[in-house]
């Protein structure tokens, strides 16, 4: 089991080490992540990465080698280091469920314990939730401007290499059907593919070589990769070795909507009529919306998807909004500064719905959950005493979560579709 | 030791699979990693990741967990699982050092072995380097703006856990003086800082009790986060409990080189003239440019830093240029579709020097490498027979990269430190 614990920023610790120093460190605390605003106009965000944050949560743990270090560089002190070696998150973390919906301000986890326990999971609990929700955003957009054809994620060359598996477990999340990453498909049970690239061709004598070979290896409902020298004669050794059962072409290369025109014209001349299209070149939502009128059969997106789109972080911040005082009693809390004044008080939020139709993201600041009529509750126990709630962790918390994504982004109203910067789908009302 | 073997995309095992069977994946191969421009009209870029790559290297095996999983997924042929078991990449790799600046079309990395034993490390090759130099070149960026102030690179919540810790590490060969990060401290080295947050104050009855509470643990040299309440009455909390030696205050929000003047002017004012003031709020390479005049004396960098400040990735390819024929032959070989077109050829390069200012990157197609006079030679031996160079890996890999980056970068023209869009500094001239 490898340790997460020193995937933190240095003040965690410090902070840590002043707070058991003078008590305050004991002091029971609501910590909140939530987002001020959407990147780059979005209608809506996706949520993704619970999951993973509850597995490195548990994961959470100071062995030797850390401890050492710590010691060694005098980031705390020696109390502090004993502290940590029996460290172990006791505390409850509730949230929304991964793959549904966010907006300004949703309070998409709440993590409750002593402040001690709490603070040092901020770090780490960012970066999952910021990284893949960012990309599971990118990849829903894609999936609506897709129009039901599907889509494979390919980015993980254009990612840090464990990203690269996160991130094709946040594209599946948001309605992708497939990835290469083979990590992800042993890991978090995503549907693997891939046949072949243009290395391939180039190391046989003959483009025909290559095919023969991959043909013979794979079947010939296999995927043929037909831009390493010329597209149409590609397509014609294809179809000529693998017959009308060729699977389908992959084009990599050049001005999709006409290529993709005239490949199709030419596998229906050559009887090919159910061997399909496949373009993966550079793909983002807006490419792909425009292909929509052309005879693409499925998408592979990458650079662009392991990007967020443009957008490679979600912006959310995790923020004490409540603490006790030395009674006991919990005061709620927040910043006041400049551009990014907070909002104190432990939240709760549910999503109105009028005839099935989502219509506000209403926020309450409670102690506990209150009721709303017509609203669907959004925020659920996911660790309770430090035990994570099996449905929501492991390849079973991300066949949830897709399964839960669909259902939520179906209750949008049509025009969340936009592809355009806006207004959110729905407002954040906070009472 | 973590095995690295299935982050990788499932097309490399398929056409090692086809190749292994009709006895090509035997050919004698040689891949080469290049970017065909530069993201974002830079003038020039870092290359990073090349130490991460050679670990990753050794560290591609496949072991039990893996062969399961890919036999029982049916990814390959039982006779290539049995390949893969003793899989252990025994050719060679040459390339740039790490910390090297590169141009359009410099070979940065070169793979040398069977096709079957290259092949197979495209896509972890790939993340690795995208990854690594994207963040490299904006960070290189950062630090030509802040013209010798230190920066600091707290991004770790904005990227995804593991990605943070390359992150960290990368920033700091191009230049960077810490990190927030503390596993890529423990794990390569890197300086790690980092004080207290807004939390901290929010958890103390009050902000002197904060400060009073944190001076305690840390000293009177401590960085006080003075931007929770009023920056101007935090500051003369501070310099009150702290004395004139309070180390620097840091604000993370505002209108920066407002905020700074005056507090620069009150704790002058208040005798804490050896105070230092850090700035923290999403910063950027125009950002930190645009405050050159402000009384700042360093820099926090995160969100814009992990993101490569817009450009998340190097754009790096890994392209078959020569394979042996069935008579062992060695032929040059290159893609020849639209946009994509790529050059033949085991490749050599040099930093062409007048008067010790760089003038242009020579690429040379060569079976053994040329000798050019007024020339720095590039390429140099990375891996021999599967064994990393010492040099290239771990910690001292990466104090090595640290100080070649230093020393190449002063070889560039001024010009070269421009942050607008445009030319290469110098041209990359093919022979």
């Amino acid at each position: 089991m490898t340790s997460t614990a020193l995937l933190t920023d240095r003040y965690e610790l410090t902070m840590l080490d002043a707070a058991l120093r003078d008590g305050t460190g004991h002091r029971r605390s609501v910590f909140e992540v939530f987002s001020r605003r959407l990147s780059g106009g979005r209608r809506y965000g996706v949520l993704a990465g619970t999951g993973r944050v509850l597995d490195a949560v548990t994961r959470f743990r100071f062995g030797g080698p850390e401890l050492e270090w710590l010691a060694a560089e005098h980031v705390v002190s020696p109390a502090t280091i004993d502290w940590l070696a029996d460290y172990r998150f006791s505390g409850s973390i509730s949230g929304y469920r991964e793959g549904e919906l966010y907006f300004p301000n949703s309070p998409v986890l709440t993590v409750e314990g002593s402040f001690a326990e709490a603070v040092i999971l901020e770090t780490l609990i960012l970066s999952v939730l910021n990284a893949d929700s960012a990309i599971a955003t990118a990849a829903a957009r894609m999936v609506s401007a897709a129009h039901g054809r599907p889509l494979a994620e390919m980015g993980s060359r254009r990612t840090q290499e464990r990203a690269a598996v996160s991130a094709a477990r946040a594209a599946w999340i948001a309605g992708f059907a497939a990835t290469s990453n083979l990590e992800a498909g042993r890991r978090w049970g995503v549907p693997t593919m891939g046949t072949a690239a243009h290395a391939f061709t180039l190391l046989h004598d003959s483009e025909e070589e290559a095919f023969r070979a991959q043909i013979e290896a794979m079947g010939a409902d296999t995927t043929l990769l037909v831009d390493t020298y010329d597209v149409m004669s590609a397509v014609e050794t294809a179809v000529r070795l693998a017959g009308p059962e060729l699977g389908a072409v992959r084009i990599d290369s050049g001005d999709l909507p006409v290529v993709v025109q005239a490949v199709r014209a030419r596998l229906d001349e050559l009887g090919a009529t159910g061997t399909r299209i496949t373009v993966t070149n550079d793909l983002d939502e807006y490419a792909i919306a425009g292909l929509a009128a052309s005879s693409v059969d499925s998408y592979g997106a990458g650079t662009r998807l392991v990007g967020g789109s443009g957008h490679p972080t979600a912006g959310f911040v995790f923020k004490l909004v409540e603490r006790a005082d030395d009674d006991g009693a919990m005061r709620p809390v927040a910043k006041k500064s400049v551009e990014k004044a907070g909002s104190g008080g432990r939240k709760w939020a549910f999503r109105r719905l009028e005839d099935g139709v989502a219509v506000e993201e209403r926020v309450v600041v409670a102690d506990d959950e209150p009721t709303l009529a017509d609203a669907r509750a959004l925020v659920v126990p996911l660790v309770t005493a430090g035990t994570p709630d099996p449905a929501h962790v492991g390849v079973e918390g991300v066949r949830n979560a897709r399964e839960h994504h669909a259902r939520v982004l179906a209750e949008l109203p049509p025009d969340a579709m936009r592809l355009s910067g806006g207004d959110t789908a729905i407002p954040t009302v906070l009472r």
